[in-house]
């Protein structure tokens, strides 16, 4: 057999043109000529592009076989790689052989036959989908982004430490929980007292999906000093948005003897290494999404590249927002968090290039922020970006204990003992964020629905697959 | 203030010897000389060794603070790099200042304090473990390999597929479920017969902790040719081996157009280079997991790196082992299983090196693995290793409808109707495996529990932290 390649090795000028090729995929679509003659393109997942394949009626199984192929069939062309006279691809193989291994069983049902079906139709079909050239591109760019974001960390020497997903903590307050349980529905074991009896249960003891890995990241951080997390968490949110999942992965980095600036610094050159690698590695998929899915996008993302990121303190975003001509839904008020509405104004309009916001009101904020000296705002920071609002949330970390045990309840106190350990033993100043995966994915490549942006989606009545 | 340095940077001869750094970490342990000279052993996660600073009593901190530190005590030294008196470092600060950071509250009840403990006993300081020579040890090579697979994958044109965490599937069987559910058990819905409504549950149905990607990875596979998950996988066993973890990490690769031969050449390299990138990376560390944990440590992972794998039929397997003179404590017959004790004789006494193990009885193996010509076995394979018995099982799956159909019983047909659609339309050949994470790391490292090998393990009773 013919040397085999992918479709993106064929279509990068690698393998010499008049070689022997051979190319393994699935049929994107096929045109067959009056003149006899079968154009074919072949997909493979490896590029946006399909490679066509010229396929000459005098081959043995042209009339049983190739004339019968619909889109969807898998192939395996071999021939001869030359350089096309057709428009729109640099090369093309004239097939000498056409092997059909596995055919589309009654093409006219086939789920996702070639034409435009709509998003929320693909998600039913998130077993098929990934075959459309809308989702294979989001599958490569994820690919790609997942890749850039491990190796930012790992250049700058984190470790990537995988936090627990089960928990026995269930106060950090981040969101709602699912619970993980063994226990028999319809046979509850019950305490004396009439409750569910959860020390039977597999972990002896209530169980929950992690809404976060920060505070057993933090244990590492001050181990390690550099150390991030990439895994799924979890929001048992009866929400309906385009912006909710429940099951959802993120990136949190944490870093010892960070403050609140080296965290914006942090955070904005994970974005633009990141960006810049999806623009750099992507270039098929990204023209597809600017071409098909939202025509602002390489200049938004190229404005994000090219922007040195502007920070701000909120009680000065309170006050532009104040002074400004907008009209806004929610109320402007100091000691009220942003709205969408506020934090898309502030990056898009007042600003126009990303904004850090820094240092909110205590009270809106987690109990693991740090307290600012004016006791009543804490380290925290957002950053929002044009066209998308906040991207990244994050905070240096209180580290003194007496400033922590104040701003944790009896519950938080008993239940993060460990949590205290760390300002007991060694303490140091320290910080991290938690980024969105799939709404950083939304933001790369146009794509409005976070349920677009992960394989398979999770939401309020949707666990299929 | 000096260029700040990490301990592995100082310590790899880059920066010049004779200039000023600062570094910034924790005490590993302190030597106070009778001349009025302490030395400090500073370490900050980025190297297995700490960097030793040499602080004279003519600090003005040196008797109120510097005399006072303790193991733990967080600190910043800076000073001038020189070359080392003393043996065992080639260079060391000569410190001009300490300041101490974070002290460590009541030394004597410190949990880690400098002497040794038991494994066991520090699992139940998970928050603090990661502080130790043996388990920052581990986490560098835990993040190393991760990131070596990533590379592999990524390199090789694979790409990195998140498969869903929580599922509606029940019937794969590959273990015992975890239920997620965010039903009110005080007052559980009941239908209409009395038994618990599921339809009122978050995802309305049951639904469970994935207990492997595979099924979804080859939706993916079978648009994208090549692609991998790495994330974590549950089994709800109560079971109290040093194998076992109820949450583990698990890399599962699928790939399109590949037999069950192209299948184990791939176990074969991933498994050579993933070795071989983190004996070059972290020669620091393996050195003394060599040293302390397991004296035939490299030699065995330098045999693999060297040794072709073998590959043998499980028929003949059977043959070898009835007519070995081992006595073995479970039975030996054609359509049993094989044990661990048969597995380890097999790779260690009988072939000398790794050993792929090909074709099982159908009857032992999961419904989706490929049935072979003869009719009763199927294209499985297990990855058996020296020290360890087996560390990948994978197959070739099955592509056929009609033969897939066979093999599943009526509730898996009727839940797995996705599945059955990647068989109706375009299937291919396509095989894959699975990889413990958890357990090749214990294999990488020697040590032997893998409750050791995760941050913070999850096992029957234990889901603190």
């Amino acid at each position: 057999m013919s040397d085999i390649h992918t479709v993106a090795v064929l279509l990068s000028g690698k393998p010499p043109v008049s070689g022997r090729v051979t190319v393994r995929g699935w049929l994107r679509s096929k045109r067959d000529s009056k003149a006899g003659i079968s154009f074919l393109a072949v997909h493979d997942g490896s590029s946006f592009h399909a490679v066509q394949a010229v396929v000459p009626n005098t081959l043995a199984n042209y009339e049983s076989e190739v004339l019968a192929l619909t889109t969807g069939c898998a192939v395996i062309v071999s021939g001869e790689l030359v350089a096309s006279q057709g428009k729109g691809q640099s090369v093309e193989i004239q097939a000498t052989s056409v092997e059909v291994v596995g055919v589309v069983d009654d093409p006219e049902t086939y789920p996702i036959a070639k034409k435009r079906h709509t998003f929320e139709y693909l998600r039913s079909q998130a077993h098929l989908r990934p075959r459309t050239n809308t989702f294979g591109a989001i599958s490569r760019v994820r690919s790609t982004m997942a890749n850039a974001i491990h190796n930012f960390f790992h250049d700058d020497g984190f470790q990537w430490v995988n936090t627990p997903i089960i928990t026995g903590s269930d106060c950090e307050g981040a969101g709602e929980l699912f619970r993980v349980s063994t226990l028999d529905l319809t046979n509850l074991p019950l305490t004396p007292q009439g409750t569910v009896d959860y020390a039977q249960d597999f972990f002896s003891g209530e169980s929950f999906l992690t809404v976060s890995g920060q505070l057993e990241l933090e244990s590492y951080c001050l181990a390690m000093s550099k150390v991030y997390t990439f895994g799924p968490t979890f929001r048992a949110e009866n929400s309906h948005t385009s912006r909710h999942l429940a099951e959802f992965w993120m990136v949190e980095p944490e870093v010892a003897f960070a403050d609140l600036d080296e965290n914006a610094r942090l955070a904005e050159q994970l974005l633009k290494y990141v960006i810049g690698a999806v623009l750099d590695a992507r270039e098929d998929d990204m023209a597809f999404f600017q071409q098909h899915i939202d025509e602002g996008l390489i200049p938004r993302l190229r404005g994000v590249l090219d922007s040195p990121f502007e920070r701000m303190d909120y009680s000065e975003a309170i006050e532009v927002l104040k002074s400004s001509d907008e009209t806004f839904e929610f109320p402007v008020e100091w000691g009220l968090d942003l709205a969408s509405e506020h934090e898309r104004y502030l990056t898009e309009k007042y600003i126009g290039r990303p904004l850090v916001v820094v240092n909110y009101p205590a009270e809106i904020k987690a109990f693991y922020m740090r307290l600012n000296d004016d006791g009543r705002t804490v380290a925290a920071m957002d950053v929002l970006a044009p066209g998308m609002g906040e991207i990244i949330g994050g905070s240096q970390r209180e580290e003194r204990l007496d400033v922590l045990d104040a701003r944790m309840d009896e519950a938080l106190h008993e239940e993060l003992w460990w949590y205290r350990d760390l300002r007991r033993y060694g303490t140091v100043p320290h910080a991290g964020f938690g980024l969105g995966f799939e709404r950083l994915l939304n933001y790369v490549t146009g794509m409005e629905n976070v349920r677009d942006a992960i394989p398979f989606p999770r939401t309020p009545g949707h666990s299929v697959f």
